[in-house]
């Protein structure tokens, strides 16, 4: 039966998925980059990026590959799509990754406001919803049919979701730094009250692997 | 040279140190019994109570283990020392751990109530001090001589420690538990602006290990 899924999120040591200042250069904000220090070696993200060299093997590289498996369509909220706010001046911003984004499926972008569907090359198309994140997960799930939809964040994307017990499972990877200050996963959100629990957690190479299910009550 | 430490301070995997509802019956709090869930099965913890049975041996004992060699003295926040709030009615609480508790060197306790020092069996004396965490500390190394001061908690304490950059090592385990609400330990206290860095993190049976240290810049 198909799934919402979140993987590979990547949190620091002090909760945060995403540092402060948010900017062009810094996509994921200050010291946001350092979160990645697991995944980047990782044969997976190598194959994704089409960088020759050989990459790990591993744990770590286990759930990268898991995170890529059975996907049919993705949700991201808006920043991880891009840096602009507000309107959209133009159709120039075509996302964070060059022609060929490394989806293949169709991303449904959480946004406030209307943009015309954007097909790249490889398979995938990113669609502009602004209808609030129950229907982008409607639209989400019509375009995985049995496969998994995937949440890619940022933090106030998957929170949301996790709010709305609209995620089954959640692959998040804690990585051995300290942000200080960014967004913050957990910070007055009861997952417990939500009925989630720690199915494992267990030690990659460079991060901690921890899994969350939900418990239907 | 003489160290002040947290050891073995462990956090649910939403960042609490302690769960919401804290009463003489749940001393962490609601759920909060769930975080020690790796501390309690050790042979360290086992010698502690007394308790004749074998005890486990490996990373987590080890952690266990290293938190308890070479503390010359202990600083707890008021409410580790037992559940009462405001002025003390008497004497009769003697803290949570019996006749005999388990830290056999001064133990000097923060609160804003003043109250004479308690000698307890096995070399454990507590001081209760009214002025300030830096006093406190001040008594608790010139006590510990050339021994380490280890900050026991609560969670309160330790930030407060850590705000005063006082605090040149903390061990931090991370049960895989979610609490779901209670104390924070990192929320809005930026460690990284204040110098903290983590050292390691590694897996041992049935929690993660991080090690903080302090860079001086």
């Amino acid at each position: 039966m198909s799934k919402v899924r979140v993987n590979c999120f990547t949190l620091s040591l002090d909760g945060y998925g995403a540092g402060s200042d948010q900017d062009e250069q810094n996509p994921l904000g200050k010291y946001g980059a350092e979160l990645h220090q697991w995944f980047r070696p990782t044969r997976t993200f190598k194959g994704m990026i089409g960088d020759p060299s050989e990459g790990t093997t591993g744990l770590d590289d286990d759930f990268a590959r898991k995170g890529t498996e059975n996907l049919g369509a993705w949700i991201l909220g808006r920043n991880m799509f891009g840096p602009i706010r507000g309107t959209w001046p133009d159709e120039a911003w075509r996302g964070w990754w060059g022609d060929s984004p490394p989806y293949h499926v169709p991303v449904f972008v959480l946004t406030h406001h209307a943009r015309r569907p954007l097909e790249m090359e490889g398979g995938t198309t990113f669609y502009f919803i602004t209808d609030g994140i129950e229907r982008a997960l409607e639209l989400a799930k019509e375009a995985a049919g049995a496969r998994d939809v995937r949440i890619g964040g940022g933090v106030q994307t998957i929170r949301q979701y996790l709010s709305a017990r609209a995620i089954d499972e959640m692959h998040v990877a804690v990585s051995p730094v300290l942000l200080g200050s960014g967004e913050h996963l957990f910070q007055n959100l009861d997952l417990r009250a939500l009925g989630y629990r720690v199915a494992s957690q267990v030690a990659g190479e460079k991060a901690t692997h921890v899994s969350f299910d939900r418990v239907d009550a």
